[in-house]
């Protein structure tokens, strides 16, 4: 039991950092993703009879939240008790736990060669681009489907609850990306409107950009995804994205 | 990416060897078994807030079939295809595939303290005894019920088509064991009709117990389980179990 794992490949998505990515997938139907299979594993032989199947396994790495190091903590505040109540490890499916090992089912669209590389294009990922994945299986819905099963502490999917809109910058960057990303105003609302905000408050630029008026707490927001860094303020349940900015080569 | 794995725990089953395991959890409902957690993972804390979810995924290691050295073959033969024809590891859920990880919900029916080791009571687990557990995630049905998938080649559950029959001595056995297992002879029943024969025979003397005569052909088998080398004969569609013999302890 003490032999490292393989790398099958890697996730390829919009998400250039943990902020932003949905908290499991499946929650945003139109999310495209793409698996870019290591050589290793690239020969058509180890996907036979994948292409019957309408959604995959993926088991891989939570590369951004191992910890290398230090010892693992017994819990976890996940977001859905708002950040505050902690619950164990094994009742959560935080990135902080043993062995750093993620689960996530994805949609199978299609299988193509891009040069040497065999990529897997995948739909509804919860994924971080970058991550490493450590085995693909089928899913088998009369083994892995159950869905009268009590959920715990998380018995339903978060709603979709805050209201999205987009100022004058943002609009104009939208407007020039229409072209080659006709589905990103779409994308943008269902990411913004999930909450990804964390308990924990994550200012873009210094922590005056809070500020409190008649109407509450506003609070400015930064994350890098695709090619652009999305900035937007949240107040309430309001969330006004103020521009799209493009990143420099070295911070995408 | 080049850490081992921790054992979470180990789990604890009838099944003294891979052949009889079901091919996929809960298949079987009466089936039990116990997650015994590891002395680091032991403290309450860990486990905290699990209790409000009805099944769990245990992420594994299938420490029998893991390589250890030697060229990872490109597919397998699974036995739903008769074991003649091959499809991708990446297409089948068996337990020759790049690090070895296996993934299996199971029901969650309650936890206890065994002296130090905290115990896991499981429900339709399809696992060795002595499996080593490398992640607990609760099951959340929102997120992995997907009961509309589409499954290949294996797009549903098998059938238990067998008819199961027990002869005298083994009739004698099971009537010695009515009291401390009261529900075994349902259970070999449902084992033994899901047809778990693989493609490739396995008798368990020598191949001559292998006869033919005008009804077809028979077929002897052993496999342990519990404290006991169960053997039957199977004839067509229907398998009679011969004797439960008693395992010495070297073999358990």
């Amino acid at each position: 039991m003490t032999e490292s794992l393989q790398i099958i490949g890697h996730l390829r998505s919009p998400f250039r950092e943990k902020f932003l990515v949905p908290r499991q997938p499946g929650l945003i139907a139109d999310l495209r993703s793409e698996l870019h299979v290591a050589s290793a594993f690239a020969r058509e032989e180890f996907w036979r009879g994948l292409e019957g199947f309408s959604h995959l396994w993926l088991l891989w790495r939570f590369h951004l939240d191992a910890r290398r190091g230090g010892a693992q903590r017994p819990t976890v505040r996940p977001p859905r008790l708002g950040g505050e109540e902690r619950v164990g490890v094994f009742a959560s499916r935080s990135g902080f736990r043993p062995n750093s090992l993620g689960l996530s089912v994805v949609a199978l669209r299609g299988r193509r060669r891009d040069g040497d590389t065999l990529v897997l294009e995948l739909g509804g990922a919860d994924l971080v681009d970058g991550t490493p994945i450590v085995d693909v299986k089928p899913y088998l819905p009369w083994a892995d489907a159950l869905p009268e099963a009590r959920g715990g502490f998380a018995p339903a999917a978060p709603e979709a609850a805050l209201e999205v809109s987009f100022a004058e910058p943002a609009r104009r960057a939208l407007a020039a990306r229409a072209e080659s990303q006709p589905e990103l105003e779409g994308l943008l609302r269902d990411l913004l409107a999930l909450d990804p905000h964390p308990a924990w408050d994550r200012p873009f630029s210094s922590p005056q950009t809070q500020t409190r008026d008649e109407s509450g707490t506003s609070r400015a927001y930064g994350a890098r995804l695709f090619d652009f860094d999305l900035r937007w303020i949240r107040r309430d349940h309001c969330v006004e994205v103020l521009d799209l900015v493009p990143l420099t080569e070295d911070k995408r």
